[in-house]
């Protein structure tokens, strides 16, 4: 048996996405082999045929034929050609997926309509690392190490806080570079930040704290979570010294989530004097602060402000995460709780999965040891400085009336417009500027209450160029809508300079 | 500043616990350290001062030194020695780990009190695979395919069912090797069936489904975890056909949890009228079976049962693992619900923690598609057969009155005294087996209403010759609870032979 041109994958060379007509092509064939359409022991069409037919190059439909054997799924035949492998199930018989699951649940803060994604070429969507800088060589180095050593102990059943040798080499860690004061005893490993607050609602749920302060503008993921595990985010507001503490001793919350080093989206770094109002709050309420520390590894011109833990371990529950140093995808943080909170929470992470996977933790511990993460957040910390200054410099240049917040940590950085504050809205800008290619979050997708317009720009995964490029399209998209809206299209904002945003 | 002899370390070489010399001083030194007694600078004693003072062998110090250095807090100076690292967190302040905690919570199936542990040579608990023989090579070699070839988008914030990859080879492998009807689209990849069954346990809370039947005997662990969920479990029988459906049918319950492929602990397999009163209890009550098919991958006699989901996948939530085939501290596995159910556990599982860790996955994913799991998987079924059969005759020589369950598959299996019934408690005779230097779980243990005792034995991580040994220990152990109780000490008791266990 065999297929001939490329009928039977009844797809369109056109509607191939940004990914790449190989994987794009592999994932046609392997859905032709899943349901049946391509049967076990059928010939696949010569890869010249199948080439010419969909107007591709010939290597294309070699490396996804490749790709189908490195996956079993097909073998060479010599003077045959590539043959679908017998075994295979065939799923005809199943009912079509659900097309709101088929394209993933959204991440949380990067929820986008799939629309302004497929059309644009430059994504600055913030909370994702320079993945393509993963540390590889360092990684498959630190495993191979850990594989050699690794115990029957170390393979089983282990601590539902996770392996003692993380937690030792995390404590130090965090010592030194955020000033904890964590004991390894008091620590739990999580898969991920999102994990941390999952056993933290579970255990405020239980104690009937159901409303729970968090930042406005903040994270939507962060509200969404909460609501999942039934309690209530109360917004608190957020101005250039970070989260209004007035606020938040009025709002009757027992529990606050906030991100103290890098405000998510403003940028804004809590100002001492919040700092202050935060912790007295929490010892008049015996409040509970939920500390998300997700991207203070990235500071760019001053040293650290040390965790909010450090001056007060027993009313704040401790959280970060590789997400922002190494990736996202490896779903590896820590939990360091108020020491009596520590039971509950081993019980819930007990309860809700026995404890973290054993691998990627003890390959953390071996590059903490080492000292290639440390060397690989300053490698990654020096080029989001360039990147950072390349994207400043080319706002200078372009768009001189935007105000600039977060410049001074993290990945990404918030321009707001006052000017244009009840002329413009900024889902209307982010569109504008979608359509010319590049992808941007508006402000208040993050925030509950209105305010002035504003954009948030992550600037982790591109090059100098790509931003310089990327910075010019928003300037035209900002002078559009400013035009249409009566403004003169140059010199419209005020605020601050861009190289000093406030608080930041 | 130097340490001299060994007094800073406050330990007995006494005191030191079976897994080594080398562990137990390391870890006192990284205690020493952490708490204070060792301050940064300070130069260790020399390896042969230290060895003679503690009367242990001058590798074991060399060891342990090297220990400390591979983890980045001491290192050597050429001409003085090994002196502690700058920049180790002193935890002098912080109060002492609670004890409960310090030794782990046990994980399912194990919670084992530590004093029978320490005694015990040859550990016979059930649940845990035979870790040595983790694939290491082939993992590596796998890893090292996944990095060089993963995309930022692989490393990203991902779908929270999984890598496709992965829900794709496993859907092809389950459908193969389980007979099962899967859809990688209706797959959601989890941290281990601990998490399946949280996320269902949610979905059942959610639906005011509180009730849930569980097997008795049957996992403890199981029955924990719904406690913390909010749900009741209600026992229901298991003999030597499997779960009792009539008593299923009497419980009102509209969940069920089993273990159809091999029942733990008894090690019986659902027989054809039951798995169709399962069914028919399904339908009548549109009640949901939650398939563990925790160890179904060894079978040693014919070949396996399909896994129930194959029959009625509409009715059926089926979770396994590669626990029992790699190792339980990969945590992962997968959960294959009812179409109805799937957007809901996906909600649960984005919320609990956005999804599971990637490069785990795509090594599995991997490992599958060049076949070296089955292949592996294969090697490992040899050996435990092997395993088995020197088991089996062993107790044929030395305990010829057992009754004996289960030997057709898993990693354990169940030995039954009916004859003893009344006259000895198995908890005391398992006390007694311990004792004897061999460390094996009490049938009732895993049981809520009182039957034979009987003992649950786990043979995968031992060899034929101290399997054997085990046997003539528990026999010896036997016996003389058989004399205290005014038995004859042999042949006492009745039953099925035991290569014929009943069901098995």
């Amino acid at each position: 048996m065999s297929a001939t041109g490329s009928d039977f994958l009844q797809l369109d060379p056109a509607s191939a996405p940004g990914r790449g007509l190989t994987t794009w092509l592999a994932d046609a064939l392997r859905a032709a082999i899943m349901d049946g359409r391509l049967a076990a022991g059928t010939t696949l069409p010569a890869t010249r045929v199948l080439a010419a037919d969909l107007g591709v190059s010939r290597g294309v439909v070699v490396e996804a034929y490749q790709r189908l054997k490195d996956e079993g799924m097909a073998s060479a035949r010599h003077g045959v050609g590539t043959i679908i492998a017998e075994g295979l199930c065939s799923l005809g018989g199943t009912s079509p997926p659900d097309p709101s699951l088929a394209q993933g649940t959204p991440p949380l803060d990067t929820p986008w309509p799939r629309r302004w994604r497929a059309g644009a070429d430059i994504d600055l969507s913030p909370g994702v690392p320079d993945l393509a800088g993963f540390p590889r060589a360092a990684w498959l180095r630190a495993e191979r190490a850990v594989l050699a050593r690794a115990s029957a102990a170390d393979l089983g059943y282990g601590d539902p806080r996770g392996s003692d040798r993380l937690r030792r080499e995390l404590a130090n860690w965090l010592a030194r570079t955020r000033g904890l004061r964590a004991d390894p005893e008091n620590m739990i490993i999580v898969t991920g930040v999102a994990q941390a607050l999952a056993l933290l609602a579970q255990w405020l749920r239980a104690s009937g704290r159901t409303d729970v302060a968090v930042e406005d503008p903040g994270s939507r993921g962060t509200r969404d979570e909460l609501a999942y595990w039934g309690l209530r985010p109360v917004p608190v507001g957020v101005d250039e010294h970070g989260l209004r503490t007035d606020e938040l001793a009025r709002s009757g919350a027992r529990a606050a989530i906030l991100t103290p080093a890098h405000q998510f989206p403003t940028g804004v770094v809590l100002a001492p004097h919040r700092r202050r109002g935060l912790l007295d709050w929490a010892a008049a309420t015996e409040g509970l602060v939920i500390e998300d520390d997700y991207d203070a590894e990235y500071r760019y011109d001053r040293t650290p402000v040390p965790a909010i833990q450090a001056s007060a371990p027993d009313r704040v529950a401790y959280a970060g995460s590789t997400s922002k140093t190494l990736a996202p995808g490896l779903r590896l943080g820590w939990l360091i709780p108020p020491r009596a909170l520590l039971a509950d929470l081993v019980a819930a992470k007990h309860a809700s999965d026995l404890g973290s996977p054993a691998l990627p933790q003890l390959v953390l511990a071996q590059l903490i040891a080492t000292g290639e993460l440390e060397q690989h957040i300053r490698l990654v910390r020096k080029r989001q400085r360039g990147r950072r200054d390349a994207l400043l410099a080319a706002m200078r240049e372009h768009l001189p009336q935007a105000r600039v917040q977060g410049v001074a940590a993290g990945l990404h950085l918030l321009i707001t417009f006052p000017a244009l504050d009840g002329r413009v809205d900024d889902t209307e800008l982010a569109e504008r500027i979608g359509q010319a290619g590049v992808l941007v979050h508006p402000l208040s997708r993050h925030r509950s209450r209105p305010e002035a317009p504003g954009l948030v720009l992550g600037y982790a995964v591109h090059t100098t160029d790509q931003l310089r490029d990327a910075v010019r399209r928003i300037a035209g998209a900002v002078a559009g809508s400013d035009r249409r809206t009566g403004g003169s299209g140059r010199a419209l904002f005020v605020g601050a300079p861009v190289a000093a945003g406030g608080g930041a």
